[in-house]
């Protein structure tokens, strides 16, 4: 067994690059990627997601205008099955993510549970 | 070569846990935790650094008083050696998480990557 956090981050890339989650994921990116609808209403859909993200992170005032065009691009975007499998995709391999970091995590939490107490 | 991510990510977890920035992390704390004026002080630190970066994440008028007190804190902690180490030790950890999650998240960058082109 290795034993360099590096070596084993390594082995986890390359379990991560060769799971069924990233397999998916990478299909369901392609099929949006290639039709050019689909593409255009991902690109906007993440476009507006990250300029109202910004805006929140920053302070900044949102305006109804952009609440109801973020509405109607989501509305959109439910509508298109290749973007619907694949944000879909995307939540099963965050799933797995998260999951990794609490196992990651869990020496740091228990040093930070214990300082807090 | 275990090949399941989450049998990985517990190699990971057992790696960090026995790393040398762990233990220096775990042997910093504890001075910290066991020194009253210097945990209390450490504490003050923490809960002054949550409350502001609560308000700027929730868009929040942070008060002149308030940046005073951040300040004043601030310059006690630089004075005490026992929490000075403890930040150099939470900051040479944190490079190491930074570093394993920069090489984990390489195969989805990609995707991400290939995605926005
Ligand atoms: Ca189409
Ligand atoms: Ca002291």
């Amino acid at each position: 067994m290795a034993s360099n956090i590096y070596d084993i981050a390594y082995e986890l890339e390359k379990a991560l690059k060769n799971s069924q989650e990233y397999a998916t994921l990478q299909a369901k990116y392609e099929e949006t990627r290639i039709d050019p609808a689909a593409k255009k209403l991902f690109d906007q859909f993440r476009n507006i997601q990250m300029k109202l993200q910004e805006k929140q992170m920053t302070g900044q005032n949102i305006l109804q205008n952009e609440v109801e065009e973020a509405q109607r691009v989501a509305a959109m975007v439910q509508q298109n099955q290749k973007i619907v499998q694949l944000m879909d995709a995307e939540q099963q391999m965050s799933i797995a993510i998260n999951e990794i970091n609490k196992i990651i995590m869990k020496p740091l939490d228990e040093l930070y549970g214990k300082m807090s107490q």
